[in-house]
This record gives C-alpha cells, structure tokens and sequence, in this order.
C-alpha cells in the first residue's frame, strides 16, 4: 500500500493533553506522529507515565501551551476546562467528552463563580466519534480518529481563533469536522448512541435466564443486535448520567410503543388460538415503523442509503481461505461493500455474507462459482 | 477449494414439497443435487413453475410419497400436515415453520375432528435455522441449510421411523440437528429470534423522527443493531402471531426493566445536576446485566464464547484490496475468527476490525505493520 499523502499540519503546539486515558493518549500519539511537542497530565501517575513510554510525550515544561484539550470523562471536564481556561489566558481550550450541554454548563457556573465569564470565547467543545473497546492508554492509537466524524459544538461566544484551532486539531488527526450546536448534539448521540447501548443491554440482560441450548441455536441475528451490550457499564453510566433528558425522552416515546405491544400481545389461557385482537395489526405496525427507521442510517461514505445485493459464500475455516475469496473477486474488479461473517454451529466452515453493487451481483456470482466456491443462503430468522 | 466431501444420502424420495417458497424451494433444491425426486406442490402456480424451472422437482405424479415436507406458514402448515397425514396413509410429514407448538394444535385438532389421532406417529414438527432477507423460490439455493442449526420437535407420539426419516432429511441437506421439545423451541425462538426482532424494531422505528445530520454521526454500533428491523413485517407478523405467550413473557420483563430505567431516569427541569437520585446506579445495572447477559452466546462453532483480540486495519475502498489483506494474513499463518467492515463518513477508506485468537495478535500486527497497513482503533461509542 503507498503511503497515504501526508497533509500539512495546522495545529502549532505545545498542546496540553489532560487526561492520559484511550482518547487522550490516541490523540497526543497522533499529533506527536506530526512532529506536534504534546505535554501531558493525568491524575494518575502509572497512566501518565504509561502514555510517556508510548512516546505520546512529555511532562509540561515552563510557559503556556497554545491548545489545551481535556480528555477526561464528563463529571470532571467542566472544571478542568474552567482550570485551564483561568490558568492559560491565551491558549484554546475544548473538550473532548460525549456529551457536550452538561459539560458547558459547568464551565459557565464555574467561570461565573470566579467572574471569569469573558474567558469563554477561547472554549469549543468537541467530541470525536471514536473509540474502542477497551479504554486506557495501553490501548490507545494515533490513528483512532481516522475517518471519524468530530462534531465540533461552538456556542455564540466562541471566538473564530478558538473554533478553526479545534476544526484543525481535528483534520490533522484525520477527522472529519461536523459543527453541531451543544444540545443538538447531545440529542443526536441520545438517539445514535446512547439509547441503543440501553436497547442493546435490555435485550441482552433478558439472555441471563435462557437456557444455554436455546442460545446454541442464536444466528448473526442476535449478535448483532447485542454486540454493544458488551460495553463498560461504569464508562456508560458516566455518559448516560449527563444526557439525562434526551435520553429520557426518547426512552419514554419507546416505552410507549412496547407498553401498547405487549399489552395487544398480552394472552390468556390459550397459546395463540384465537388471536387476540389487535395483536397481529400492533406487531405488524412496530416492524414496518422500524423498516422506516432503519431506512434512514446513512449507507457507507455518510451518503444516502444504498442497496447492496448481498451473495453468501461458504468459506472453510483455515488460514487463506477468506484471502483467496477476496483476491479472486478483487482480480475480477469486484468491490466488497460490506461483510459479515456467519458463525456455524459445530462446522468449520463459516459463511461469508458479501455485499456488492446490484450491477456487479450476476458477475460476482459468476466469478465465485467458477472459482469453485460454493455460494449460498444462510441468514437465521 | 476442493470439493466437499459427498456424504451418502439416506433419504429416499419421492419428496413431496408442499409450498415453494424460499424454503421449500431451497430444500428441493438440495434434495435434487443430492438425485432424489422431489414432487412439488403450491397454491401459487407462478411460484410452482418458477421452482419447477429452477430444477428443484416435478409436478406430482401418481403414488404416495415416502416423505411430506410442508413448508408453508404457521397459520396454514397445521392444516396441511393433518391433511398429508390423512391424504398419504404411509408418508412421514414434517414442516419447517418457525414456531411448533401453535402448528401441533392445529394439527391436533384437526386430525381429533375426523377422528384420525392414530395417525399423528408419522408427523415430526422441525425448524431449519435458516433464511435470507429475501423470500420467494427465485431466492433458493440448495445450500441454504448448510452447517445450520435444524431443530427436531418430536411429540411423544412421534414414531421412531418418523424421527428418523426428519433427522435424515437434516443431514443429507448439511444441516445439524437438534432436538427439543415443541414448547421448549417456542420459549427459545422467542429469546434468540423473536423478541430481539421485536426489539431492532422498536429501537429503529425510534429513529424515524431523528434528523438526518445525527444519523449521519452513527457508527457501526447502530448498524448492527438495527440491521434486522429491515426485516419483511408481514412475515414476521405471522411468525410471532403464532408464538405469543413467550413472546409476550420475554417482553413483559424487558418492559419492566424499561419502565424501572425510565422513572429513574425521569428528571424536571435542569438538563442533569443534580443527578436524580437513583439514576446512575439503574444505568448501571442495565448495563452490567447485558453484559452477563451477552457473554452467554455462545461464540463460533457453538463453543463456549472465546475471547478474541481485535486488530482494527485502514484499507482503502478498492477492488482487491480487503483480497490483499487477507492474502498476507493467510500467508502469515493468520486465522481470521471474525471480521465486520466499519464505514467511515465522507472517506474513501474502510476500518476493517479483526478478531484474531489472543495467541497470533502480535503476529498478526507485526506482519501488518511489516506490509505497509495502518492498523489503528476505530469502533465508535
């Protein structure tokens, strides 16, 4: 693979990183892979001295740094923002929390505590739309943020210096800035983000009592739709804690819709003969509205959703085998979309489901078949 | 890829196919690659002269069927299965509906009204895990059973050489039986399938009102998610019309673990401080619980969960180019366990995430990082 061309870099250090966890030790990596001088601080000495031996970089020396980003999570970024804010006169400040109102409304109550109110047009909150499964700077990458939205979430006192120094912090780590206004953002992640990890925890907390070999039979289906639920619960409560009332708000509107589900699918005596009434109508109603729904996540590169025809292959489970599948179509100028790979139960073949444009299916088929791989059906319902 | 080794075929035909649909078609499709005759019957004759045309069987001739495989939907395969029972004095009928115990009443009943009960030991209800997002015989494909879990639901009226016959019929289409209990396949239906569809669409028909600009933020967290509430309604009306009272069991816990969160959640007035009492510590739960929940699916091959690492890779959005990943990966010795594709907003670049074992991950990296790819993290929160 050539190299990816290298842009110029906007951001002009010292920026301070406070904060040496996932997200603050991935960005100082990246910035230090720019030539950028990266202080760091963390309360906890072993992060800090972990994220120094990443080569992310070094303990503040004497004298202000241009930038100062607080990575740290939401009930304590308020405060250190306002900190910064204070102790550097000159220098940007922004955040890099998931929720944004909360952590602004605790820098204004505590700017206005010190009468500091006039320092706010060096602050812009952000939030990069990355991260991984597991926190800590150990984990941490330089390329965390490639690709990845980062909405940026000014208010009306943020001054332009501060607002193109965090939109340049975030193109040079690869982002791709998104300007949102702080609770419009907030209600985005609710709905994106936070209400589904509590859909996903749901469904998978009503897994605790099934029997195993019930679950035995689970297709991609269930994966799926629980991989989430895997999360850091005190990571999420953090979150959660501070994005109370959109969160709320679009929970209550689900719980709606399930209290009026179960209550039409509620039976008595009888297994299902005759149906009650309503019932039929209430469960056709909740899967065409999520038809509607779904429809609407946007497909690959943030545009319109596409409709990709999908081709199931059955691959052995060896070494190779998924590379020979891709060489093979790649060679025939075959684009694979998207992929999921299908778990079979006691089998060591797994099946590859492919997603490519409708206009190159037939030869992609095709193409698979003459290779001599067996192409198939294979989702559970 | 060689080709698989072909396993003797036990069951002997004619077969006779009532319904030709995505299933049955597939089914007949399997059974004639395997040279068995297969019969074929439905009530659409366009889907019976497309299913004809595809090869998978003929119109049926004179004679009794050693085997009927009705494969129609819950609310017509009880009746269907009582009149093949009574039509073919000798044949063995199966059906391959979703749910079991709602198909035995009817079958039941109907067989109780013209006093032909004595016939019941040649009936096994059984359920192929399988399926595609698209129905209809222009979808089959003889393969569809391949490695997929089968479910056996004998009653304890089903004769030996009924079990065997269905077992058979599993077998020779690549399928792995499993046997259960008509009611106890309904309970876990509704915990693998039913109720987490029901649960994708609740949470996708929440998306209906959002603004576009907060969708285009989703990551592959939402995509998964909700990747099954695209699901047909109509057919899944009928699928979970037919399995209620577990159905409803499932969801009326879920629903009370929702309406817990939510009046803990319930704030008036300030966005979130103070944090209402109770809140963090409900969110908590939720969370903790999925994840008990979660790490109860069994991982690949219908083992115990197996903790993988992941590696998650930069690969440019060209043909070929996942094809080279793979190919390096292969040469290197390297297994890959399980893969999604993650999309990137606005970028001609894809985050491809591999989950490799514990024992090959910094193989795996080095070799990577030796061959010119980034490897960075990326899942968004």
């Amino acid at each position: 693979m050539p190299p990816a061309r290298q842009t110029p870099t906007a951001t002009v250090g010292p920026v301070l990183v406070i904060g040496a966890g996932l997200i603050g030790t991935s960005l100082a990596l990246g910035l230090r892979s720019r030539g950028v001088t990266v202080w760091l601080q963390d309360g906890s000495p072993t992060a800090l001295a972990l994220a120094v031996d990443m080569g992310a970089g070094q303990l503040p020396e004497e004298g202000e740094p241009s930038l100062v980003v607080v990575a740290a999570p939401p009930d304590v970024a308020g405060s250190l923002v306002a900190k910064a804010l204070i102790d550097y006169p000159n220098a940007v400040v922004t955040d890099v929390a998931s929720v944004k109102a909360a952590v602004l409304d605790d820098v204004l109550r505590q700017l206005e505590q010190s009468g500091d109110e006039e320092q706010l047009d060096r602050y812009v909150g952000s939030h990069p739309m990355a991260g991984r499964a597991r926190s800590g700077p150990a984990n941490a990458h330089g390329d965390l943020f490639h690709a990845r939205p980062w909405v940026l979430a000014p208010t009306s006192s943020s001054g332009d210096k501060a607002q193109i120094a965090v939109r340049d912090l975030a193109l040079d780590l690869g982002a791709v800035p998104v300007t949102m206004d702080p609770a419009e953002h907030d209600r985005a992640v609710a709905a994106i983000s936070h209400v589904p990890q509590l859909m996903s925890s749901l469904l998978a907390a009503s897994l605790v009592d099934v029997p195993a070999e019930a679950l035995s039979l689970a297709g991609q289906g269930l994966r799926d739709s629980t991989r989430t639920a895997a999360s850091d619960p005190d990571l999420w409560t953090g979150i959660i804690a501070h994005n109370l009332a959109p969160v709320h708000e679009i929970l209550t509107s689900i719980l709606e819709d399930l209290t009026g589900l179960v209550e039409k699918l509620g039976v008595s005596g009888a297994q299902s003969v005759p149906l009650p009434p309503g019932a039929t109508w209430a469960v056709n109603r909740v899967v065409a509205k999520g038809n509607q729904g779904v429809a609407r996540i946007p497909g690959k590169h943030g545009g319109l959703p596409r409709r990709w025809e999908s081709v199931d292959v059955l691959v052995p489970d060896e070494p190779g085998e998924l590379g020979r599948l891709f060489s093979e179509l790649g060679d025939a100028g075959v684009n694979i979309e998207d992929l999921t790979l299908d778990h079979s139960a006691n089998q060591p073949v797994g099946l590859a489901r492919l997603m490519v444009l409708p206009q190159v299916l037939e030869h992609a088929i095709e193409t698979l078949r003459e290779r001599g791989w067996k192409v198939a059906g294979g989702r559970p319902k």
